[in-house]
């Protein structure tokens, strides 16, 4: 599949270019708003994927061409920049748009879940995409360092929402496609609050136990 | 310890109670609004324990004489009757107040979290409670039905929430004697509704993955 990482160039960003764009048949897209900081995040992954003898189709753009005729088109944007990322590729987007972003705010206690009005990141998301083409919460709970370190290994769980099948079962496939991560249907888009709140709890339970870092969940 | 089960005649209690009443020194007292209930409760209890050759300290006891001297008092009763629930045995409690409630509301959708005005019902718990009371927020993600089911085997977390240190290490250490549950600690009180959350997106992935069923969450 081509699969577009907007935001493709930051922490999460890097996390799935480099599982994604190894041991799958995919095309990744690095997007990012200056196309040079694309195509330079892109060398640098085909150059870690390429030292440790891992193949990868990993090229860069600007956001809209990264997300022009993509399959799938991640958000992989702070939740703040969600909104304006979506509105700068909708004319271009066809494909479905996942969106792994989720809203946090830090006090004395630690970090809490800031919930939109619309009440989900995934939510904000539907509401600013065009009609017609369908949004899929998911990749929310994954630590973007221990993604990104190809010699780490995990065995975590992604919940992914959406109201249209099909795109649901395609981004599925895509979370399935790497090792480690299992896919699992969290039902509809009005289901993305529970899934997106549990981000500040794993900041949390690291910074309040000590043997615990980077943690992923899973459900048994 | 001596550990009150409020409301342990319902299906967490019921858990609660065959997992805290064997292999601990714990005397486990069934709390209900109606000593009849609690006693049969309890007596049914034993029984099951009894049945596999385990030994049980477990007394049926009115709420507020469960609760009277008790190190911890778990609050094992439905969100809605959890406010009652602390008003009627104020007068008597003295231990750590526990509180596993989750506010839940179900649509088409499927189950979602049902977030009080307090911000979480463990701060609805704080609210209600005497101010010389702690109260700690903990074993909310346990699915009833395993639980209580002692041919089932699990390797789950619960997170413990709460402002005083010593109480929150009191509820830990009593969780930690449950056969594979990991206590972890999510920080203070404010951190509790992303623990709650969870319970609803437990109930909807094992209404959408057909091989899911009665499931827990583990951080790793």
């Amino acid at each position: 599949m081509d699969i577009a990482l907007l935001g493709g160039t930051g922490d999460i960003g890097e996390g799935l270019a480099l599982r994604l764009a190894h041991g799958t048949d995919h095309a990744v897209r690095i997007g990012s708003r200056e196309a040079a900081k694309a195509e330079a995040a892109a060398e640098e992954y085909r150059a870690e994927l390429e030292g440790r003898g891992l193949d990868a189709d990993l090229t860069g753009h600007e956001n809209p061409g990264a997300a022009a005729g993509a399959d799938a088109v991640v958000l992989a944007v702070p939740a703040y920049h969600l909104v304006d990322t979506v509105e700068a590729v909708a004319d271009a987007v066809s494909g479905v748009l996942v969106t792994p972003a989720v809203g946090m705010q830090r006090d004395e206690d630690g970090f809490s879940y800031n919930r939109p009005g619309a009440g989900s990141v995934t939510a904000l998301a539907r509401g600013a995409a065009p009609d017609d083409v369908p949004v899929v919460g998911a990749f929310h709970n994954l630590p973007a360092g221990r993604l990104a370190d190809l010699d780490a290994t995990f065995d975590w769980d992604t919940v992914v929402v959406g109201d249209d099948a099909d795109a649901k079962r395609t981004v599925m496939d895509i979370a399935e496609g790497i090792d480690g991560l299992r896919a699992l249907d969290g039902g509809g888009l009005a289901n993305a609050m529970e899934v997106e709140a549990i981000t500040p709890l794993l900041i949390n339970l690291a910074r309040e136990n000590d043997d615990l870092h980077d943690l992923g969940v899973r459900f048994e």
